[in-house]
């Protein structure tokens, strides 16, 4: 053997890391999800879009998804005329593009959704992928806060379809208010610019760090259990106040039968904090208006509701940002309970499109995070993500490999009235194949030796009520007697006979 | 403006060459075909794979898939740690490494189907993409040609339900049979490997030059219509004629009603071919075996039949080769009348797995270009690709914005009865938004102002009606009066009128 031979055949077989692949079940449970998801865009108007998952490097732009990892990556290459191309980091920034380029044909707001994989160039750690999918729904063209509110019950309807209903909360926020606080707190101009950036993320760790976390975070700074220090914003006690009172701005979801008057009282609270900025004011308006088209609807504040918490990473965010957080209680790696948390999330971002031209383009959406979900709906063990059990093909068995053809054929008669079969290709012996077919799930195996073919017969052999009996469920001599598990019939008898244990055993699979 | 601004805003919006945008139309219709394709290797007994669209350079190998185009390159670049990652030029080398890295925990043999995108780094061209997709199944470990007749089979199947009965042929070769024929003529060995490529390559393209011009590329060479002339392999005429006599062992569709006995006559032919070449005999016998299993499980040679012309490109086939090409006449690009041409293609390759493995592993599968196969069923406009045709959103039109809640209010009872609605989000008045529910399709707008709002009324405009009498088409009166275009009714009928007027104008439309 030749080095360059043995070299060959030790290539290891592996896959780079967070990059996984996904057997049958996983694929079915999740195009169960995907499909309810698709179901509930399509009833709000939404329609398909399908962009690729290359694009030249500078449509994408330079927003990164996340202000704690400015260095997260894309994976990028230069095409053959030295122009950068990389794989899309997200669904939004493609839509963008696309947006831009069809601009003129398209009806206009332009509601659409997408589902897809998107690559990112980072560290991959337990359950963080450098490939995952996300299910967007977006609406270009609409200046109004109508479409934000559309946005936000589109959310709550779709968590709604998947069985969730009663086990989230869509917490929404403007970035015009956090604005107004922070202008009203004296962090205004371009120079302020990083501490701003410092309070946002300040507030975004209220959930994790509590209020005395977060008021270190916003003066001198924090150190944490482990004794690493993260520097604060540096605010005097008067500013950190100002903004840890507008966090404490919490709806009571327990409060108010009359959801408007609810809101009227709300958002009364709120003018203290941005005081006398004008951003801070439209804010509050706009999440007023959002609130009420909510609460018309007929979603209460348990639902959807205004959280002054919710900050959302994403530089390019404009206006109104919602998040959807799962409510039930899961136990995470140090063993602590806590929420679920966040699986969707998005917001107003009126300067994307804009990039491709003169003027702004308005634009609203949301991205659903596809693992994060799914991993949710397998906690609470969602029935919609199991659906009728499929069984696995039935097996016709070979026990004389130089009569393939007339193994062939009994398949064949099976495939022609539908039913899920396939020939045994392998070479191995009897118990070798009765292994096989227990481990494919197969329902029924079909066997045919020469005594049965002589006599233009096959034995069908019940490997359900097989497993049942070796189990001792069904002990009962009687009921053995009634639905045997092995018996013979005429071979124009087969298909049918196989039917009728099919239908015994999955009575609702469709055909 | 500063410079940066100006030089962001004229960015222009577009895809690289060969990347390509999907509507939504073209993407359920495209839905619909992918879903009969898994339909049927399901009822096989495939199951469903998705590996990543990454992976190490080195476990993709050298194989790429076009002997004509020998650099047709992948898109590649370096990991962290600098090994060299690359999106997937295909869905087999991606098998090959998952079934290695899984070997002990499958079944085997292994039935395996995957759809998705593959990308290669080439020169794009009409219908020719650097992002496809493609539909695989495999049969890994299963070294008899009962597996490669099953994925002759499952071919002829997929067409059928794809509505192409009596439109295609299923071409099967056998790489054995090539080299045994090459063998008599004389081209053994390892110095004569590029002369056997070119033999090969001349053969392939029997379809297109006819048996002269195969004839001048397996001696001196051949001179095109442009001028260009292409080096021939130099054989002497007597190996030439001998590699065209088996050439022109085509079946004769018209020949024979007892299948069987056809393929007993048809094979006595090609053992001239091959003359005492072990090889040659050995591969006669595969082909002639898997003729048989075809035929007993009813399929006669004018659906699945021996080629000699089939040879398929890639290097790593090993035995049978196969290829479905569709026989209805369409017009090319130089106005004449040709075949349709190949749609899906495979073959036998066990030494791909065997990369990563001491021992071998048998497999065999094909692959499906799926945008090839989509053009071609729309060129003979096939009805799966339209389905029952699905009607745009009901549009709630906006009168008046200050009463946004109610309007939301309207769309909310639609959903919760099912009925796909949106709201108009855009600023425009009543005449652009009526022209913006045509270009959504909309079947129905809901108009409510302020009078019919103080009477607890809404209109309801149905606007296939409308468009029919704007036609001419409904002018008789007595019809019109019996479904008018536009009607009003309170507001809590709403609901159930619009259901009425969709349910006339869709009556197969699912829930």
């Amino acid at each position: 053997m030749s080095k360059a031979e043995s070299k060959a055949e030790t290539l290891k077989p592996r896959l780079p890391r967070g990059f996984v692949d996904r057997r049958a079940e996983e694929i079915a449970a999740q195009h169960r999800m995907l499909e309810t998801i698709r179901a509930s865009f399509e009833l709000y108007g939404f329609e398909a879009l399908e962009t690729p998952f290359v694009e030249y490097t500078e449509a994408l732009g330079k927003f990164l998804p996340d202000l704690d990892r400015p260095n997260a990556g894309v994976f990028s290459f230069q095409d053959d005329d030295e122009a950068w191309l990389s794989l899309r980091y997200d669904l939004t920034a493609p839509l963008a593009r696309f947006v831009a380029e069809h601009f003129d044909a398209l009806p206009k707001p332009y509601r659409s959704f997408r589902a897809g994989y998107v690559f990112r160039n980072e560290k991959p750690g337990p359950g963080r992928f450098r490939q995952f999918m996300q299910f967007d729904a977006d609406i270009v063209g609409a200046g109004s806060v109508a479409a934000d509110a559309e946005i936000c019950m589109l959310m709550a309807e779709t968590l709604n379809r998947l069985g969730l209903a009663g086990r989230y909360v869509v917490k929404v926020n403007n970035r015009k208010v956090l604005d107004g606080v922070m202008e009203a707190a004296g962090l205004s101009g371009p120079e302020q610019a990083g501490r701003r950036l410092t309070v946002l993320r300040a507030i975004d760790k209220l959930d994790r760090l509590g209020v005395d976390g977060v008021r270190d975070l916003l003066g001198a700074g924090r150190k944490d259990e482990s004794g690493d220090f993260t520097k604060g914003a540096g605010l005097d006690p008067a500013a950190a106040q100002r903004i840890l009172a507008y966090v404490a701005l919490q709806a009571d979801p327990s409060e108010g039968a009359d959801r408007v008057a609810f809101w009227e009282r709300f958002f009364a609270g709120w003018h203290e904090a941005v005081g006398t900025s004008e951003t801070g004011r439209e804010g509050i308006a706009e999440l007023h208006a959002i609130m009420r088209l909510c609460a018309a609807a007929g979603y209460g504040h348990d639902v959807i509701r205004a959280d002054p918490s919710v900050v959302r990473g994403l530089e390019y965010y404009t206006g109104p940002v919602y998040e959807a957080e799962l409510t039930f209680p899961v136990t995470n790696e140090d063993g602590q309970t806590v929420r679920f948390g966040s699986v969707a999330g998005g917001g107003r971002y009126d300067g994307l499109v804009g990039r491709f031209r003169a003027e702004p383009v308005p634009a609203t959406g949301f991205s659903i995070g596809v693992s994060r979900l799914f991993s949710a709906l397998q906690l609470v063990k969602s029935p919609l993500l199991h659906g009728a059990e499929r069984p696995g093909p039935v097996v016709v068995l070979v026990l004389d490999r130089e009569n393939m053809a007339d193994y062939q054929r009994l398949v064949a008669a099976l495939r022609a009235e539908n039913v899920r079969a396939e020939l045994y290709l392998g070479a191995a012996g009897m118990k070798a194949q009765m292994k096989y077919a227990d481990r494919r799930r197969a329902p029924v195996a079909i066997i045919q030796g020469s005594n049965e073919r002589a006599a233009g017969e096959v034995q069908i052999k019940d490997l359900i009520e097989g497993a049942r009996a070796a189990e001792g469920i069904a002990s009962n001599a009687e009921w053995k007697a009634a639905r045997p598990a092995q018996f013979s019939c005429a071979e124009a008898e087969m298909t049918a006979q196989v039917r009728a244990v099919l239908a015994r055993h999955f009575p609702d699979a469709a055909d």
